[in-house]
């Protein structure tokens, strides 16, 4: 019990490293270019060692981008994947729940996101490997999606399920970046939610399928 | 009639020639990069003088992203809003019908398709400007929407239905990039939209509205 409190605090401490450095450097990056800064005035304002710094990233535009929440992720797959499927019009609901749950808390404050927006404005490199990125984790979740529902990552529902999903939390990104303080994610999702079914509701009554 | 022809044959022409300066400059730029050539190497692919050139862009990154369709776009806008409001089932099929016929044609061939996503990748500012284009266009999209339904910009059913249109149009983009031959533009919309209201039907019978 010790030894794992010992593990769990010490995995929350390097969690909140790297997510200092990434904020960090997304500030000054915002304000001098990648160019305008160097990893040791990175170093000295998060207060770790250079060395430490490697131990998290291989280079200043890694630190950026930010530590890919790999664990976090399989958690997710897995717990996606335990709800079972329960026909296609849950599974947004199921993704959304899942999403705020894993990732809300770590999307940071309107600040950050305005930093990071900035960072990518400044940088066009930066952007292009963030829609890389972002493109890399639609295939994943179109993957995951597919396997649970029993059909071919090209069925074109498990295709709009994800770009969906991906446009509610990019439109949230955007309102949050446009607010003041901090506001809660899962009211903006769960309203962005109902708004988009409101907008593909069927135009004209629909007749009961066999 | 006479007069009229003639100014018709040429407009017609104009926008071709700014089309095959886009098409040509895209290409290079896939297989060159913006620095691997030069306007005059770009005009004697095409057939044209320098001077002509700058009649149409100012500059080599101009003629990558291509000539904004503005009287496209207005004659889109006037149409969207003489359909008049019909409730928000109705909104994104008006927007695809008008979108298929509107820049269905203006798409090119999944060849020209290929060579703009290279160009994009190669060139990250060229990638900037895309995306702050296409979120211009966005935010014009949904103007319009919510000038027609009665609501604010800010309403989230108007933006919903813009993002989705949108998520929809890049969608059917990518597939046209996928396949080989040339496709069916309007077939392929459908059938995504169709994909699209089933994931997002709501997940429990819903009660009559009053």
């Amino acid at each position: 019990m010790n030894e794992s409190a010992t593990i769990d605090r010490r995995q929350r401490r390097m969690v909140e490293t790297a997510s200092r450095l990434t904020s960090i450097s997304r500030r000054l990056t915002a304000e001098h270019g990648l160019g305008g800064f160097t990893i040791e005035e990175l170093c000295d304002e998060v207060g770790v060692s250079r060395r430490t710094f490697f131990n998290y990233f291989p280079t200043k535009e890694d630190a950026v981008i930010g530590a890919d929440p790999e664990a976090e992720s399989q958690v997710f797959a897995e717990q996606f994947r335990a709800r079972g499927s329960r026909g296609w019009p849950v599974v947004i609901d199921d993704l959304l729940e899942l999403a705020i749950q894993h990732f809300g808390a770590m999307e940071g404050t309107a600040e950050e996101h305005a930093h990071f927006f900035a960072a990518l404005d400044r940088e066009p490199r930066l952007l292009k490997r963030f829609i890389g990125m972002n493109i890399e984790r639609e295939k994943q979740v179109i993957a995951l999606v597919a396997e649970r529902e029993g059909v071919t990552t090209d069925d074109l529902r498990a295709q709009a399920v994800v770009h969906i999903l991906f446009s509610l939390l990019r439109s949230v990104g955007d309102r949050l970046h446009g607010l003041a303080g901090p506001t809660d994610l899962a009211s903006l999702l769960t309203e962005s939610l109902a708004a988009a079914r409101t907008v593909m509701a069927a135009p004209t009554p629909r007749k009961a399928q066999p």
